[in-house]
């Protein structure tokens, strides 16, 4: 290794200053293709290697942060079936590069805390989404490497974290539904644990229901894990039980379009015959037939702000935590019909 | 820092050996639950910190692959709209995740050569996804960094490579459309860039059209970039130009699946007015309504054939380079019919 060259030697050799030729390397400046030219060649003349893993162990900054995603199961593979995670991790990774960082990105061991992980791989710092308070992850905040919380409720100590308001998410989405005269309405989702979003949607539903005087039945709740195959075998229990719900209010977007491929492969058309509303807004639910009405969550401004929040974590150490709530709307497609007069249809 | 705790100091606390310590930081081999909460314990005691980066400086190995996903534009974002990606990494950080190493993901940057990346990340290799042979990324070879290329044609040198035959693959879709009558075949595809996937694609589709004498008419052949809002542009151009039509092939399903969201919305009904054929099958062509009849390649083998292959290029630098080429079939779906008699008809 050629220890002895340095960013000074590249500015010497190329008549720019140093400041230029840091701008080149880490990219976070615009400058000219022809500066750039002559900085790259001088570079593979001196042969010039920045090795940021040299440089972090003296400086602490690796410009390297981690995202951790939720597997399907515990060993399994990525959730990337559910669309969310290529969209949230494509937003935190666009964010991460135009600041000069690097991604990592893992699934949780079972039994490998993060905080083992980050230090191991000298991680600046961590996103984690969808950690649930009861898995032992967070002991890494006793590490102190900088963290920041995706779609998590831990209350125990103070974490930087990004979230929206899932309670008020299946709120909304049981209300417009109920505005629109429906009155059975059964609610699709991922496994319910403590504290996890699925349960604080469920609760936003009872709410909405409750408010508005419209029956809650244990039967009309259908939980599975959160991918096309369950939305699919939930809709299909949720025929053969023969419950007359006229709408379903699902809580993630991959769980309504399974459902809504179960009800037209079983002859129900969507929304004359039943009416469904999804979470999220992935991108794919304005290209489908109908389109699927849902609560819309912003999933790249989710990832960009976690970034952000990250970043200003690993500068500023000892800043006060916080968390920010994100913005939650519907978005009216063609998957809901409103019903008509007193009387309920349904399945 | 505890320099001195290794993993010796680990063994000698719980009573287990050096190996087992090494198999349970690594994840590589299931061992007891109770062993390894003594030497987690041990660890937490001791505080030892097994540091990747410390070590990887001495041995070389990191244990940590790079993985190079397309942007949507230069120094744009991943092109993680096309759910292609997320799949494929899914399968990618899953196999590495088996075999003890992890995962960085990075877009290409325009002028940084991903030799220096590997360089300064001290990456293991690297899995290049969709690179062209003008890039110039390939002057990365010339660094010794093992590495898999991924739906590449780079003729040039030998390397070591996982692809599906794109002129195949368009051949295959074609034909499905000819053998079922249809003669006026429109062509939707990503932007066509020589010896890249799209234009071998085409070459298929031209060819089996030729063979069947079926016309070829440059007015047929429509290019944009690969995501669903393409997919609606070239569907509405396609409607205004008036052409008579009776089938698409379209080389990327998200392209299909756009077009036929525009010719759901235009009032034309998929396959009785128009018959379309996707590439790739994507998880959710088989639950959009009617399901996708598209080519169907291995996505997830995809992504553990790159593994396999750049692990077994880490651990024997000098073996022979290969390109390993994966089968293709067409699923058959709802959104192709056969034209009865000789009568085609079009839009």
């Amino acid at each position: 290794m050629q220890k002895n060259v340095t960013i000074a030697d590249i500015a010497r050799e190329t008549g720019v200053s140093t400041a230029t030729v840091s701008y080149i390397l880490n990219g976070k400046k615009s400058i000219s293709s022809k500066t750039k030219e002559k900085v790259f060649a001088a570079i593979e003349k001196l042969d010039y290697v920045p090795s940021i893993n040299a440089r972090s162990l003296s400086t602490r900054d690796s410009f390297h942060i981690g995202v951790f995603i939720p597997q399907t199961e515990p060993g399994g593979s990525l959730m990337f079936e559910n669309m969310f995670y290529g969209e949230i991790l494509s937003a935190i990774e666009y964010e991460a590069r135009t600041q000069g960082y690097h991604i990592f990105i893992s699934g949780r061991g079972v039994d490998e805390s993060c905080f083992y992980l980050a230090r191991r791989r000298n991680l600046d710092g961590i996103i984690a989404i969808g950690v649930y308070q009861d898995e032992g992850f967070l002991s890494i905040e006793d590490s102190g490497v900088p963290l920041v919380l995706v779609d998590s409720y831990c209350n125990e100590s103070p974490h930087n974290a990004v979230r929206i308001d899932d309670h008020y998410g299946g709120y909304l989405a049981a209300r417009f539904l109920l505005d629109r005269g429906h009155r059975n309405i059964a609610f699709f989702s991922g496994r319910q644990r403590d504290n996890g979003v699925m349960q604080k949607r469920f609760e936003g539903y009872r709410q909405a229901l409750a408010e508005q005087g419209a029956p809650f039945r244990q039967e009309f709740v259908f939980s599975q894990n959160v991918d096309f195959d369950d939305g699919v075998m939930l809709a299909r229990k949720l025929i053969g039980t023969h419950i007359p719900v006229s709408a379903v209010s699902a809580a993630a977007d991959v769980l309504a379009i399974g459902a809504a491929k179960a009800f037209s492969d079983a002859g129900l058309r969507i929304p004359q015959d039943i009416s469904i509303i999804g979470f999220d807004d992935l991108r794919i639910t304005q290209y489908i037939t109908p389109g699927l009405t849902t609560v819309r969550q912003e999933i790249a401004l989710k990832g960009k702000k976690a970034v952000e929040m990250l970043i200003e974590n690993i500068r500023q150490p000892a800043s006060q935590k916080r968390t920010e709530i994100l913005p939650l709307t519907v978005v009216e497609r063609e998957s809901v019909r409103t019903l008509e007069g007193s009387n309920q249809e349904g399945l």
